[in-house]
């Protein structure tokens, strides 16, 4: 199999994130706690550590708390459901944003969300109507996705969060398709919240993502259960991260993206994914017949790939690239449910993703073209 | 080590949970998805097969819905918040309930929650005094763990939601130390939902819990996010299991459990804690100064006990077991809130608690009473 299904999981992951795993199962894969037996201490130690290693990977201080979620979406709830919320608040998100946060703001009642203008032609966010609609409209929160994961577009969040400051708006970055692979350094984005997920570009396991509160803002408590501390406490403690993290740690899913954080080189995920993305891209644009999503400026854009072809539902191409050819792609809407609109895709149902990965190679993104090629013959 | 933290998380697993999680790591750690390529519908197929094997062991109709949470703690987020409550409700527990169910019933506002009541020597349900509360004031819900986290009781669930269904009340069955060591039949237990952890008495990994959906019983949704389905759709998908899982299933961790499920042997693993837990508790109650929470029935009564030792805090015991005689243990209030009042430990800072499983030994038991024998001495 040729796996391209990278922006939904990277696959495989570094060895050591096997290892890892492995070894947390047979030799610590207890319930973790300080005050606790060897083992235990163990677990409590790695935990510890992997929060570290994400806080340094962010440029954060060391008084940022790094929340643990079994996943960005559970992560993404805490956050949007622990905002105090009033009624009538504006709330601003890309339109490139996943259901994570869409749906998430949409069970929200009393607030009213507001996307992000973008440039038709180009896809890109318009900065310009943003702030005028920022001036008209003051935002109370803003979420922005750092890499679309349909289209693969950079946005210029760092531009989107410093305006949206102006309004002390409380900004909240998604990295689940760029913490691992471009540059996100809390000191130059201006997001109070990064929320983070282990398994895509950082090439940890399912099973683990969170959030970092960069200015450790107060949230109220979305889900609730057990600590291992203060259990008389019917509600949850109140100290830093325990308060955002109940039921046991997932400490096998934290030894896995501990070894990946260890081994990840940011700058070479990108130089590497840059080299396949252009490839694909300069010979996407040649087929006669495909459209593709791309911006004009190839350094907006990294590592996914969205097209179409006429004449051909996405579903259709995705079986027959998987059928005749063993490559593994995703079709369809891509949990993206704004977007689409502005693509103009939904004769084909969507499009086709391509997201490529460190384990991707030049062979394997030929071997697509050449598939595509035969297909549009 | 010898590890007795068995009530936290089982551990070690057995061997076959290892290698179906490695193998799930290699070879098809993907999103999964029905209509998708290869790798990915085999993803989908475990998934299937795992909901299959956990509606079986439950005796559950193939109607019944197997929703897969990150957590048993998630799943009961899930169902509590989920209910439609109305103010005043009256919702029963029983007092060994975990923070999973105190915490988040606490959190809701305008219900009221009774605990049942118990006999104070015994410790058991009084079933008669229940009944007369439940004439009294009429149940909405009732929660009732299967097995106490803290003393190993169990509880008699049938009788319970027999006597709360004369009224329609919903019942739910938190079987997280039950399911695997004793029978948990829905044609027995009238429960409309039976939540479940894949990393204690099932011996999974993680990671994964869930709950079944005995009666099919309408829940609000609780966590939102993507669904890789009806993705242009703000709301979430109203299909049966899918409303209620949001985000990428856990694939390696489903892996895990699906092999726990292959090679679980409830009748096995009940007459090796059954042998374990009465060797112990005989040795327990011989020594002096030491205090069990343990029924006189001793049917009713497995795999956990709690203690107390004449002039030590709880946590000093564990912390001498484990820096002495390399025991694992678990000290303290085990995340259940109410029970402790009755148990009056709070001088000992809460119980010293023993949790077996089918890989500890007699020479586990033995090696535990010898240790308390000489720090008792």
């Amino acid at each position: 199999m040729i796996y391209l299904d990278n922006a939904a999981t990277t696959f495989p992951k570094p060895e050591p994130v096997y290892e890892g795993m492995d070894k947390a199962n047979r030799k610590y894969a207890v319930n973790s706690g300080r005050g606790s037996y060897k083992a235990a201490q163990k677990a409590a130690k790695v935990i510890d550590d992997t929060r570290m290693l994400i806080r340094k990977l962010v440029a954060a201080d060391v008084i940022a708390d790094v929340v643990f979620s079994p996943s960005i979406t559970v992560a993404l709830n805490q956050v949007i459901k622990g905002i105090s919320w009033e009624n009538n608040d504006i709330v601003y998100v890309s339109p490139y944003e996943h259901n994570a946060i869409a749906r998430t703001l949409n069970s929200l009642s009393g607030i009213r969300v507001i996307e992000l203008p973008i440039n038709k032609k180009t896809f890109e966010i318009d900065i310009e109507k943003m702030k005028y609609l920022f001036a008209k409209d003051r935002p109370k929160a803003v979420f922005c996705t750092h890499i679309s994961n349909v289209t693969g577009y950079i946005l210029p969040v760092e531009k989107v969060f410093s305006e949206a400051k102006k309004y002390d708006a409380i900004t909240v970055l998604d990295s689940a398709q760029s913490l691992g692979l471009i540059e996100v350094n809390s000191k130059k984005i201006d997001a109070d919240i990064i929320a983070f997920a282990g398994h895509k570009t950082l090439y940890g396991p399912f099973g683990i993502g969170g959030f970092i509160n960069i200015s450790n803002i107060s949230l109220n408590v979305v889900l609730t259960g057990g600590t291992g501390t203060d259990s008389l406490n019917l509600d949850m403690p109140e100290q830093n991260t325990t308060k955002y993290e109940p039921s046991s740690f997932n400490i096998v899913a934290i030894a896995g993206l501990y070894e990946a954080l260890k081994c990840l080189d940011v700058n070479r995920n990108y130089q590497h994914e840059r080299i396949l993305t252009d490839y694909l891209v300069d010979n996407l644009n040649n087929i006669k017949g495909v459209t593709c999503f791309v911006p004009l400026d190839r350094n907006k854009h990294i590592g996914i790939i969205s097209f179409v072809i006429n004449g051909y539902k996405s579903d259709d191409v995705g079986m027959i690239l998987d059928e005749d050819y063993d490559i593994a792609v995703r079709t369809g809407y891509h949990c993206a449910p704004y977007i689409h609109k502005y693509l103009d895709d939904k004769e084909y149902l969507g499009t086709v993703r391509i997201g490529v990965s460190q384990f991707n190679s030049k062979e394997d993104i030929k071997h697509l073209i050449k598939s595509i090629n035969e297909l549009t013959r």
